[in-house]
């Protein structure tokens, strides 16, 4: 019950980040781009996750309540997007508490079907990023995540965290906790201190 | 049985739109281009529909007959380019048709399978314009749906009047060709008054 | 059993010509970038055909034997990068079995689950190809099966020759084997001879 909240919570929250992505671009400031991108930015990973893993039926197909989510975070977007403009830290923020949630929430989803544990890493990282990797890929620019490279890797960081934790005798949600604070805290430093992993040259 | 004819007919159009963006462009104008671009086209709306419905298995997999009619397509496309290039009007009326008939027999698929009432909406959407946004993301291009707004909207419009025909007691088949006028209506109407959805400014 | 070993073999081809081909570009020379389209390349054709068949769990899921896999071509590219780059030739040989094993065994797998004949030859060429389509695709360039034609064509003949030998009373071995001759040879000449398709004027 707590996890439907956290997933509806984070699907607002990247609702809010696709549909400030689309508004900052020229091309895609109608009310369609802007709710398509949102809808691909907020269910994109976890569809495709869904997909992979053969888990029908996929939580926004069966239950409305997350195309709500999706328009209310389109709504409020709409509303607040001249004052969250002027302070995108905040925007930072909210994306990397998505990222951190979604991809604990498609690790859990991933071993509670018994998969392959590097399998369910790459579930994990792939609900977290894949939403923006359709929006990106969608509005024709190279995927953020090969651009900030830290971005995937906190997750997988996070993710590789939760599986090893998964073995000890911690309670799980502890385990879940530990990882999204790794993954945000990994995703906040990088962008501070500007790290970024290093180039192999040809 | 009658859905059937209706299905293979909106396939030999999509195709053939398919093949005419093809030809339409330098780099696809080679024959394994034209007919992969007319596959795309025809087939992935209703494809990533099954998909995410989990609706297997997936007619043109199961059906020969799907096939065969794209390669129609193709064939009838590739003798008429000449004569159908003078006429890009007819296009748009077949393009329009495609869209209507398929946002209608997607909703379709979508509430026989109990989705949630928002979720058909999306289902009807996707089938009708998704072989589209893959052909475009394809041949590297801003999907139409972004850039010609009223093309989905139009859609969607369609789809909630048959969403709200559906709980009166109008027979189903007056409720999917008052939809299907609907969208061609708006659809041919957005082009000749250029319509299209308001710009937000952010 | 002999198969399982002929795709984790393909999978580290993959890998490797994945690999390479984010080296070769300037914006994906970072681990993550190399990793991912590794990975794209080598699993996204199989996996899409898999979710299009609805057969689950799709192999890399349920096997961590195909992510060491991948890790090992990764490793084996950064490790070699230097020497390969000086002899592309062998790269092309080993994308040509790529393509070549990866069209039976994809046809093989459709025909096991009963599909309409041409559906199965979709499936052969998808496994083979659409892995490079994802990656060109998210690397914002023309995917290469539209820039060298007869790459997917070669595949498309191997596939539709070992449709028909299937017929004959010819074990299956010898079939795959013939196909994949097949292939690889049209494959080779058509680059040796600069091959194409003819192209269609509007």
């Amino acid at each position: 019950m707590i996890s439907y909240y956290f997933n509806l919570f984070g699907v607002v929250m990247f609702a809010m980040s696709g549909a400030f992505a689309a508004l900052d671009k020229n091309l895609y400031k109608d009310l369609f781009g802007i709710s398509f991108t949102a809808f691909a930015t907020a269910v994109g990973g976890g569809t495709l996750r869904d997909i992979i893993l053969g888990a029908h039926p996929i939580a926004w197909v069966a239950d409305n309540n997350y195309l709500v989510a999706i328009t209310a975070g389109i709504i409020l977007m709409v509303i607040l997007r001249k004052q969250l403009h002027k302070i995108p830290r905040i925007l930072l923020v909210f994306d990397s508490i998505g990222i951190a949630i979604y991809t604990i929430i498609g690790m859990e989803k991933a071993l509670d079907l018994d998969v392959a544990p590097l399998a369910a890493v790459v579930m994990g990282l792939f609900t977290a990023v894949m939403g923006g990797v359709i929006r990106d890929t969608l509005i024709n620019e190279i995927p953020q995540i090969f651009r900030k490279e830290i971005y995937a890797t906190a997750c997988i960081a996070g993710a590789l965290v939760y599986l090893v934790l998964k073995y000890t005798t911690l309670p799980d949600i502890w385990s879940a906790l530990i990882s999204i604070v790794t993954i945000i805290g990994i995703r906040l430093a990088a962008v501070k201190f500007r790290w970024s992993l290093p180039k192999l040259e040809m």
